[in-house]
């Protein structure tokens, strides 16, 4: 019943609005306050899903949805999460479930592979991969254990002295780590980018403010670089960065939670030259990668880094296999002790399609995106008033149902996004989300 | 073929060992070295997951599960999850999808009520509940609140200063949550229980505790208390703990983690009478009540000190609904950005059995484990070869397959195990698992 009421709700997908149009509170009203005593058929509740819930869901998985980042959900992803959910095994330790880890460190290494990540990386080069849920808990884990590394060196009191370093297109999640990890919120450095660099981070504004910092006695800690920021996609120029990083023993973490996706194809594996200089690397399977929500890989160069600052340690999962230290035992390595068994989405993912599928998947839509790009207007508009008419653009859009995009405000100048990498997105409907643009921005002007 | 192959997975888990018996590295022997390039079908996927996975794992899900806590899978919990996955919704605001936000609020609301937890911890009592991964997200949060609370009216500088509370019993996750937001090592106390409270924390030892570090200058923080604790299900007082922690500012949660479904029941709800003086409450959905990993709920009275401790904001986030101040956006309530749609599977599992069933499932648990209560040994032993005849057993037993449990040690003595919670166990395997510890037992006396 409930594959085929996915099966149905994906044919009919195209029949709702893809940006929910509910008004805030309005669930309250269709479902009783308490829980029911007594149980209650499935036939009733797909029912109340079809009437109450679908209306309030912005539909991620619609081929019109073009708004922040897609979430490119797959058949064997969702499969592979059937499977998880099905053995429903708690993998903290390798003890716990000895294939749920294997299994997770073979895929981390295909996919470094797959990457071309440096052997460093890799757990046959002493590095290795984890899977998190989300960017921000990476970025969390590795500040934690650059924090840790630091403070086992000099004053524990020092502690208010760190730095950490991003642009001001960094993702909001240096900021939240930084802040839950204790970091003073005043050593918390957005630096400011310009069009000139394409909104990526300069080499020479990072070496300027880590100067500056280090000459007003504090202590630079971690530099998040990332490759396609939320805004716009801008890629921080990995090398240089972590050049200037390696002369202060800053930590380089690389963001490239969208973006990396794409690096597993050679034509666009230069975005990430560099990171060999780094200290780890994530990116959002999730996101871009025929992968359902969550699931982000992260690499670390130093695994002993991440153990020595997460690790917490009770008899009762002391085991033999830990103890022969022959093992990984991933709880040391990431903010919680249970954890899904996410490698087998990933690995039904990698199979059922195979690398070259899934290369070819990434090309199609950056094609797609490349079909729809938008040359500089010519028509000159006052910037206050450009602004105003994009605002006024994407709300009539969005309140149309038709297409969904999002926007974002870089440079001063109010941008309307259009991210391709929905699965089920196509070129008549790249075609179609032009068209319904065009016919929104013509109203518009009328009226303007 | 999932589904299939899943129904086929649980009508033979009796035939697999129930602890997986490999060895350290036995699945780099049988996977390639890395990702194919073409795809390839799900037969053959199904058939290595059945030679090469199911060998290596632990069958969390077997009725002759009783280690650590077991985790109750149930239909209505992976329907909930199949809908969830294929929905693939982000609901990081309100905005993002508003069913995803308003269905958790609700169903929060519902559980609430059926632990009857003070309407302080309600939305419509301006408290509100959560749905986080784990208990140590639980933590982290609600930590991370309690310290930006107190570091917004004394010094920053006060970090090092801060304190945070737990007996020798509470789980890691503390510890683990303490380092990760940066209190200081030396600061995390675990007091010291003894069996005269039953292992669990004596308000009395935490005033001493309290007393002792205010007047070393030092700044009680955070109080984690247990009702239920990993060793031994002790349960922490709460009343007269929460008074302890109101002379002195320090903000109570209360882990639940385990004991806490078993609360539903009128019988049982005394184990968290004072709970109305703690600020945050938390229990394992994914534990034992019938949702599959993960889904912690958590439960605070003010809302806003998690949002003041764990919000970070982006352009490309804002939105009419959030400026309106009428919807939740829970990505301030938590670690992450992006998040799952927990709340499907929740909602799930309380339509389809329903409240009454749900806590005739927990009574019927709790009645097994009472059936196989082991009294007081007679027998005299040594301390010492007490404890390494245990082990014996436990390795013993566990090395058969037949039943898996695990140990703690708990007042210096080596203590086995039995947690009854696996949602196929019933009183024939209950009755089984008796035998079998019983053979294995005589056999080891035979040649101790």
């Amino acid at each position: 019943m409930i594959i085929d009421f996915l099966a149905d709700y994906y044919q009919n997908i195209e029949n709702f609005p893809v940006q929910s149009q509910v008004e805030p509170n309005y669930l309250r009203k269709c479902l009783p306050d308490s829980a029911p005593n007594n149980s209650e058929p499935l036939e009733k509740i797909l029912q109340d899903i079809k009437m109450d819930i679908i209306p309030g869901i912005t539909h991620w998985q619609s081929p019109n949805f073009f708004a922040y980042f897609p979430r490119s959900g797959s058949i064997a992803g969702f499969l592979g999460e059937m499977l998880s959910t099905g053995f429903n095994v708690v993998g903290f330790n390798w003890m716990a479930s000895p294939a749920a880890t294997e299994l997770e460190t073979i895929v981390m290494d295909w996919l470094a592979k797959m990457l071309n990540l440096p052997k460093s990386f890799l757990f046959s080069g002493g590095g290795g991969g984890v899977l998190q849920g989300t960017t921000c808990e990476a970025i969390l884990c590795t500040l934690t254990a650059a924090r840790e590394q630091i403070l086992s060196r000099i004053r524990r009191e020092s502690i208010l002295k760190l730095v950490v370093y991003g642009s001001d297109q960094t993702h909001f999640a240096l900021k939240k780590a930084a802040q839950i990890a204790g970091i003073n919120p005043n050593n918390i450095r957005s630096i400011t980018t310009t069009k000139s660099t394409a909104f990526g981070l300069s080499p020479d504004s990072l070496r300027s403010a880590v100067i500056s910092d280090v000459e007003a006695g504090l202590v630079p800690l971690f530099l998040c670089a990332t490759v396609g920021t939320t805004s716009s996609t801008a890629v921080d120029p990995l090398g240089p960065l972590c050049d200037v990083a390696k002369d202060y023993g800053i930590w380089v973490h690389v963001d490239a939670a969208y973006a990396g996706s794409a690096c597993i194809c050679p034509e666009f594996r230069h975005f990430i030259d560099g990171v060999e200089g780094a200290n780890s690397f994530s990116f959002n399977a999730h996101k871009w990668f025929f992968t359902t929500l969550d699931c982000c890989c992260l690499w670390v160069k130093d695994p002993s880094a991440l153990i020595r600052a997460l690790s917490a340690n009770a008899e009762y999962l002391k085991n033999k296999a830990t103890d022969s230290k022959q093992v990984v035992d991933y709880k040391n390595w990431q903010i919680t002790l249970s954890r899904r068994f996410r490698a087998m989405k990933l690995w039904l993912v990698l199979r059922s399609y195979g690398t070259a599928n899934i290369r070819n998947f990434i090309r199609h839509h950056v094609n797609m995106a490349k079909h729809f790009e938008v040359g500089d207007d010519q028509t000159v508009l006052e910037e206050g008033s450009a602004n105003e008419l994009n605002r006024k653009l994407q709300e009539s859009v969005n309140a149309s149902g038709r297409v969904y995009i999002s926007h974002t405000v870089i440079g001063g100048v109010y941008v309307i996004r259009f991210a391709v990498g929905a699965t089920l997105t196509d070129y008549p409907r790249v075609e179609n989300a032009w068209r319904v643009e065009q016919e929104h921005a013509r109203s518009i002007l009328t009226t303007f």
